[in-house]
């Protein structure tokens, strides 16, 4: 036990160095440097696991920014030093992009420097998924996958393999939400056309899921 | 933090006392009783964000009981007295089964009473993917999904949530892996008709994946 713990706080320390500077590079061109996730966060594992669930009822409330980058990291973020990320990806092709819906517009999250990029500066919430919910959360999530990347497969296993990625990704976002005591919900409950033309997206891209994250309501009551 | 800290402390604590008697009533029958997970192990989140890797290279070194225990609580154990699991389902239907593939034949995970119930007698685990490590890892999971919970949608859309699904639960063995020093991988190199067969699978329900679970062999090296 304790030589893991050891091997993780030596890994966690030189996260937060290989962090510090990229940080600081990204600050150009209306890019969003996000602050270094929050790495000292010892909630355990098995408690997020315990405390892993589905919420519907959101407060209105903002997400801190390193709130946001310790979501982003978690979800889909660089883990080591080749690039690889937290979460897999099948048949080692990158397809996924994470997109933030929030009131300040549509940002784009960038792994390599953990950064957001501006896509679009329309407050697009309510296109994000059929439910009311989704406008009143501060943040909705959309996972979207580059087709052209997987074109030597048929369209339903282009599908079909962007969304376990996706899954992956979600997994990891309901467990980084149980440990920082965010509310939130993944979803396919989707008008997919209104949202990939919301999006802007180019024909070779297509949304997967969506995944609303916030604080929960009062009315949402505790973990259980 | 510390009111998260506690509030998990005190759900864990819970959890143990849950799970003891449940043990104790699962140990008839062939049913091998699992015991408690271990829930002191206090790996934090992050420390398993930033170890979670595919790892292809195995020893041949069994998994203790204890180690076996937590890893299917974190795959798809109940976390709730409501009988929800630690990962999430599409549409609210429970549609994946995760069986046990060891050298002392084919057992199925029954999370409610958190036991290993006998399916086969035989070692197939040759017969869990194309690649020469799934015969030498002690362990391979097998994710089986019930088409017949799913019949009002069409057979692609059978695969594609109970797929979705099989990512979540995935995500978690990554996780608990990673925190326990243990190697895993995730696949789909899997000759479907043959392994279905080795399972003995009724035509209604169909393998999604697998996912080799073992330690890793000296060459696999670290962390890294």
């Amino acid at each position: 036990m304790t030589t893991r713990r050891e091997a993780g706080a030596r890994l966690l320390a030189a996260t937060a160095m290989a962090f510090a500077p990229l940080v600081v590079r990204s600050s150009e061109r209306g890019a969003l440097a996000l602050p270094a996730p929050p790495i000292e966060d010892h909630t355990s594992l098995a408690a997020a696991l315990k405390m892993r669930r589905s919420t519907r009822d959101y407060a209105q409330r903002e997400i801190p920014d390193a709130v946001l980058s310790g979501l982003l990291w978690a979800a889909y973020g660089v883990n080591r030093p080749s690039g690889e990320r937290t979460a897999p990806y099948w048949r080692h092709v990158m397809v996924l992009d994470i997109y933030v819906a929030r009131a300040d517009g549509v940002w784009l999250y960038e792994p390599k420097t953990h950064a957001l990029l501006p896509h679009l500066p329309e407050d697009i919430r309510g296109a994000t998924g059929r439910q009311d919910f989704v406008t009143r959360a501060p943040v909705n999530l959309v996972y979207v996958a580059h087709g052209e990347r997987m074109m030597d497969v048929s369209a339903e296993e282009r599908r079909l393999y962007a969304s376990v990625d996706t899954g992956f990704v979600g997994q990891n976002v309901y467990l980084y939400c149980a440990a920082a005591g965010l509310a939130t919900v993944f979803r396919a409950s989707i008008d997919y056309p209104l949202l990939e033309r919301a999006m802007k997206l180019p024909d070779t891209q297509f949304v997967t899921f969506a995944q609303t994250v916030g604080y929960p309501a009062a009315s949402a009551g505790g973990a259980g």
